[in-house]
């Protein structure tokens, strides 16, 4: 079965929705979701006149089934804009009917048309479904770890 | 031996400097460096009133001797941006000097001052010497695998 989405911006009459999203995709991959001085900030963040990250709703009639948020990043070496995609997530009861790979397209669309040299993302590593996923859209792990450092005050 | 150098902002002066660090950095790592016509992007991109990086020299007297660039990412769970480090690099003839850890320290200063709650960065898993500099310096590798997909008419 396949289902019909539209791709539509966060807007402040939406944030809450999208806010919510998030918090479902912390609580999936087992990290601290958002609390709510952070969701204050997030939709700041994302709906302030330099937005810090971009947010889109896959909705299914007045239903949001999904999100993506992304960002642009840079590659000194192509010398172009990379698209930096944060977060995609699908509602579990509305998975395989094509949503996410709607999400997916809206993103490449957006990185080409930007201007984009390339899209990156990174996946937990015991995501298999979503390895999966990515792999079948063409996309290359590339050999890289990812390191970090967290601001002392914060939880790691 | 340690060396006293200096972090300066790159500029339309100094941007010649950088350039040829950058295709440095890119040799040593066996990845392709910016051609000219990338070179002129670079430029245009880190100096524009609105860059989508930034970029600083560490300078030994007169002579350039390492380079950062970073740029601004976002994390929506933290809700609070990263300082992304997309590259760091130390002439060979001046490392174990200090100079690397003078600009990453340059970076921490930035990323707290700037309001950040993480600083990231990714290393080449072949890239021995750069990750025990990273974990001497409290660095956690993170459990997540990065993936591409590159625009089609670019060379992978």
């Amino acid at each position: 079965m396949s289902l019909s989405v539209s791709v539509e911006r966060v807007t402040r009459e939406t944030f809450p929705v999208f806010a919510d999203l998030v918090t479902a995709l912390a609580e999936y991959e087992n990290l601290a979701p958002p609390d709510a001085e952070a969701r204050h900030r997030l939709e700041e963040d994302g709906l302030s006149d330099l937005p810090r990250y971009e947010a889109y709703l896959a909705w299914e009639g007045t239903k949001a089934v999904g999100y993506v948020t992304f960002f642009f990043t840079y590659s000194t070496f192509l010398a172009l804009p990379t698209l930096y995609l944060e977060d995609i997530f699908v509602r579990p009861e509305r998975r395989r009917m094509g949503v996410g790979r709607e999400l997916f397209s809206f993103c490449i669309n957006r990185a080409w048309e930007s201007g984009c040299g390339r899209i990156e993302w990174q996946v937990l590593e015991w995501n298999v479904p979503a390895i999966r996923f990515y792999e079948a859209l063409g996309a290359e792990r590339i050999g890289w770890s990812v390191y970090r450092i967290v601001r002392p005050d914060l939880p790691s």
